[in-house]
Parts: C-alpha cells; sequence; structure tokens
C-alpha cells in the first residue's frame, strides 16, 4: 500500500513550482487546485503523478507554452471560439468554462470551445465549478489518439471523456468517464504490477484482441496498430458502436466545433498537445423553479440508491457519490503517492533547490 | 427470411388508418413518416411492427389521448416545456424540435424538453429534421424503466436513447443508440427465434447474469425483479458504471428538466408512458464557416472508414452509413415485414373495412 501524504502541503508545493517556473499566483493557484483535487476525489492518475509531466511540459519538453495566452477568437452572446495557443489545458480550459457559465447566466446556454490546447486535468473539475454556479455543466476533451474504432486495428480517437454534472443532495450527480472501455492509466497500472490485462480491453498489432499490455503500451507509444477498445468492447453485440459513437461526438463537439484538430493528429505533428476541450453551461431555471428540479433529481438518485442490490455485499451508488466520500476522507487522512511519484517529486524539488522534507510529510 | 413489402403502400395505408382514427392529415403524415422511415433505415423494430400498437394505443388502451394537443407551459428564446398531454408522442416531439430549430436559428442555441409524452419512436428522426436544417441536433428521451443500475437488480432506467446528428458527406453523423447494452427488441428477437442471449446481457430476478430470455422478459413485463444491463455489462470492469451514468444523465435531461416523471414511474401509474424528451439544435455557424467544419468533419469521418481493419472481411463504418445504404436500398427493394405484423396488419385493415391486398405488395 502506497503512503499518504499532507495534500495541502503538496500543494503549496505544487503552487512554490509554478511559480517558479513562470507561472502567474492565479494560474498557479488554478493548476494546482486542478492536480490536488483529483488526487482528493481519488482519481490519483490525473493528480500528483502528472506534477513532473506538467513543470517539465514547460521547462524540458516546451510543450506547454508558458509565454503565450490563450485568446478569445470569436465570441456570440451564447458561445465562444478560443485559441489556447498551446499554453497550460487549466488556464484555457478555467476561461472557456468561466466564459461559458458568464453567458448562461446571462442568456440560458453558453458553449466555449477551445483549439490548440494542452492536457486540461479531470474533465469534473470544469463541470463541477459549472455546477457550483447553480448551473448543469457539461465538460469534454479530444486527446491523444489511444481509442480503436469497431472493427479498427488503428488508435483515431482518444480516451475522449465526458463529464457532467448537476447539483444535489447529499450527493451531487458528477458523470465524468472516457468513452473507452478504459482509459490508458489503467493499462499503465496493470503494466506496472505484471498483470495481464481483460481481453476485452485492447487489440494488439495484428487486430485481435490482446491481455498482453507492456505489448499493447509500447504500440500506443510508437503509433502503431492496436490500441484500447470503445466502451462495448470488441463487437456490435456488446454494444461496440456505442462507445466508438460517443468518442465520435466528442471529436465532433471539441476538435471539429473549435476548428481544432481531431485526434489522430493530436501530439502528431507539433511539440504540444493542440487537444480540443468543450465546456456547456446550461441555465435550467429556464425549465422551472431550480430547487424543485433539483429536489426532483436528489429524489431520484436516492430511489436508485435505495433499490435492491443484485448481490448483499454490493452497493448501488450514484456518479460523483465515490468521490466526495473519497474527498471528505483523503483531506483528513492524506493523499496516497506511489514510489515514482515520490522520486519524481524529491527529482523536481531538488532541480529547483527546495527541501522535499518540507513538502512531504506522511499522514498517519 | 421475411418478405419485402412496397414501403410507399405501407405509408399510404398509416395515413389511412391513422386519419380514420381521428388525426389530422398533418399529424397522420408525420406518425406514418416516422414509421416508415424507420423500416426504410432498417430500424424494424420502430417501424410497422408498431403500427398496431399505436392504432390500438388511441382506440383500444387508450393510452394516446388524441383529443388532447401538446400546450407550451413556458418559454424563454433559447428554450421552451411542453406538455405533451398524453397525446401523440411523434406530434409532441415534431412541435418542441421545430421549437428547438428556430430557437437555434434566432439565439445560437435552442433547448426543448417535453413531459406527459408517449413513445416518440427513433430518436434519430428529430436529429435528422434538425441536421436537414443546417443545424448540429441532438434527441433523447427515457421510457419505460428496464435497465438496472450498476450492482441493482431492479429496473430503474429506461434504455434512455440519445441521438446526435451532424451533416457530412457522403454519409452524415447520425449516431442513435441506447445506454443500455441493447435494447428490449434485441431481446425480444432472440425470444422469438428461441435462443438464449449473451451473459453480459442481462440480469435475472435473482441479480445474477441469465441468458434466460423469455423468464427475463416476463419479469420486466411483470415488474418483477431482473432487467437489461448498462452499456458496459455487469461490472465496473467493462464500464458498466458509464453505460449506467448515461442512462441517468438522459433522466435529468428529460424527466427531471422537464418536470415529469423518470423512467421508473413511467407506464407505472398512468395509462399513459408519461414519459419525457428532450430535443437540442446548435447553430454550429457560431464557431465558424459552417461549410469548413462540416468538411473538416467530413473528412475525419473519411479518415476513420480508411484506417486499417482489424480483420480482412470486416469494414469500419460511421454512424448513420449503414442507414443511409439501407434506405437507399429499400426505397427499391421494399421493407421486410414479419409475419406477426402482417397478421396485424390484416386485422387492422378488418377492423377498418379496408382491403389489406391493396396495401401488401410484395416487391421482388
Amino acid at each position: 500500500m502506497p503512503d499518504r501524504y499532507d495534500s495541502e502541503l503538496l500543494r503549496n508545493l505544487s503552487n512554490v513550482l509554478f511559480r517558479k517556473i513562470g507561472y502567474s499566483a492565479e494560474e498557479s493557484n488554478l493548476i494546482s487546485d486542478v492536480i490536488t483535487s483529483a488526487d482528493l476525489y481519488g482519481i490519483s492518475s490525473h493528480g500528483f503523478q502528472r506534477l513532473a509531466l506538467y513543470v517539465d511540459g514547460v521547462t524540458k519538453i516546451g510543450r506547454i507554452k508558458i509565454h503565450k495566452k490563450p485568446k478569445i477568437i470569436s465570441e456570440t452572446p451564447s458561445s465562444a471560439v478560443i485559441d489556447g495557443n498551446e499554453t497550460s489545458g487549466q488556464v484555457a480550459s478555467m476561461l472557456a468554462t468561466n466564459m461559458a457559465i458568464g453567458k448562461a447566466k446571462e442568456k440560458g446556454v453558453g458553449i466555449v470551445v477551445v483549439k490548440n490546447s494542452n492536457h486540461f486535468g479531470i474533465a469534473g473539475y470544469y463541470t463541477r465549478h459549472i455546477m457550483n454556479n447553480d448551473l448543469l455543466g457539461i465538460a469534454m476533451t479530444n486527446t491523444e489518439a489511444i481509442m480503436v474504432p469497431t472493427n479498427g486495428k488503428k488508435p483515431m480517437l482518444g480516451t475522449n471523456p465526458i463529464s457532467i454534472a448537476m447539483k444535489a443532495t447529499p450527493y451531487p450527480y458528477v458523470f465524468d468517464a472516457s468513452t473507452s472501455v478504459v482509459t490508458r492509466g489503467k493499462l499503465e497500472v496493470h503494466a506496472k504490477e505484471g498483470k495481464d490485462i481483460p481481453l476485452s480491453w485492447a487489440v494488439g498489432s495484428d487486430g485481435n484482441t490482446s491481455g498482453d499490455v507492456r505489448t499493447i503500451l509500447q504500440g500506443i507509444t510508437n503509433k502503431e496498430f492496436g490500441g484500447i477498445l470503445p466502451l462495448g468492447g470488441m463487437d456490435e453485440v456488446h454494444g461496440s458502436h456505442k462507445g466508438y459513437g460517443l468518442g465520435l461526438a466528442v471529436e465532433l463537439f471539441t476538435g471539429i466545433l473549435s476548428g481544432g484538430i481531431t485526434s489522430n493528429y493530436v501530439r502528431e505533428h507539433f511539440n504540444s498537445d493542440r487537444c480540443s476541450h468543450m465546456f456547456m453551461a446550461i441555465d435550467y431555471g429556464m425549465f422551472g423553479d431550480k430547487h424543485a428540479i433539483e429536489n426532483s433529481f436528489s429524489q431520484y438518485l436516492d430511489e436508485i440508491r435505495n433499490s435492491a442490490v443484485s448481490s448483499p455485499e454490493l452497493e448501488i451508488l450514484t456518479h460523483g457519490q465515490k468521490e466526495l466520500r473519497e474527498f471528505n476522507q483523503n483531506v483528513r487522512r492524506g493523499i496516497k503517492l506511489d514510489k515514482k511519484t515520490i522520486t519524481e517529486i524529491e527529482r523536481l524539488c531538488e532541480e529547483f533547490a527546495l527541501e522535499s522534507k518540507e513538502f512531504l510529510s506522511r499522514v498517519g
């Protein structure tokens, strides 16, 4: 079991590092909050294990162009297009999210798309922000191509997550999931543990399903054949075409509507992701009394959670419930860091002449 | 193999029947077009096999209240709420779709929700209509509860389809799929053929996966435990929580936002479905030149179709391609009707003193 560390000290470290490499205080706070939130919600794949990637992305790889700023290239009362200008995905995304919120409050709906961006962290960060403004939030992003279309063996789509968030008590509804059967992170965890993956997760370079996760990951990295399957798996019998079609919808709403590029070109020709995002905010007060709508949704989610379980040891959850539980526990008990992440944090501290011990405080 | 029949004569029959039971010419044309289109697109589960259901729904069951009209109960420049008033789902839905189109043309986005409605046919009918108005279309509906939540055995959600349509050449993108692993129709086909279903499709009354399709269908009809699984199947390993979460999003956008009821109450207390729908139209001209957007989408879809197949006998399709092929073939070669549907058509003709031979013309 990995040790747990104080989240607020890690947040401080992240803040200090981002300030040192040239981000403003506001930008550093934002990026650090996206990272820390991911770990607090239990989504460690998008937490501090990515810190080095974001820092090196600026200082070493040059993928994130810190001297550039996102630019609004067109705008209507209910929409905008932002050029991320190869800067931080979080900075461009928060600008877009806040614009979508403003437009929804004015006009009922706001849709803002971003092109030429970089990795934005967890999609649920932005939909939660919309939700906390009493609006219904939707966020999507395309990513490096890693998912094959149904009947294909070349990755032509990203894992293309969709997040939807809406107020409810006691647990808000926060859906945040890739349209592929699993994410790359899940494959990496299996590879790290030396385990095979289920046959329904990916195809190898020959187009057959394969459990050999190391070979599949290598193929993906080398832009060869083979990749992760859509939600629904290998064939239409299990709905593969549905996951694939939803992934396609994400490409339409992000890379296509923004005038950006689709996942099969992300990280292909440029030294930046150039991925695209979409943020939508809806003022559900257009449809009726907001509290009445929230209450009827809360009641329905409650009915589902209390409905008959398929097996006594199981629990029926609604989306966002597990993350809220994790959050409430992790602010107290700290967040899990694996050995590799700790080594990276120590390396970063050394590079920037910081005392890693000041930021790595074991909890419990 | 079922025989094929002339679609235009069947459309005429449908029109005559709907006029006879009291629909206006415009309403009859619409409902007949939704039914005929489904068969022409190859979606026979929503075609003439439902004709008797729609007619009896008015004349015998009384589920569809033909003397009532859908009523706009609130409206803003970019939204509306319609009370379907237990009338025909197609009539209420077309009113809603046209309002969404008008609002999108004025304001960029139009979202119209409908409550207290009945079965609206194929979701793709409405999104295609939005698409044919040069807008991006989204449609959703909740349905009678038939899908269990992940870890549950009581159906708490409908099959809850999502349709998304967007212009592209040579094949428009028309996604239209349930958020469950399969639809009830697929189960009925297996039952009819006396075949078991794959274990990943449904759970029985004991909460275990089951291939015994007759028992499962009986359980669903009797509102007992057991139901269809979400897209992603039985467990989180294959993404069950994702299909379940998307199904929940459909409930939010339909039953909740409209102030209607969720799938677990549809057909429960009332002699009408009282299901809810949502229609969204987006003027993508807000984001850039419409032709440029359509062209870049067409190019991407083309790249996917031409990418490497996983096995030489397979073909990579994009969504809407198969339906367009079917349509172009079926207008000439006729549409398939099974024995049960023909018997029902003959029965309806007898009831309304029509010559069934005049409408049932075998093609080829």
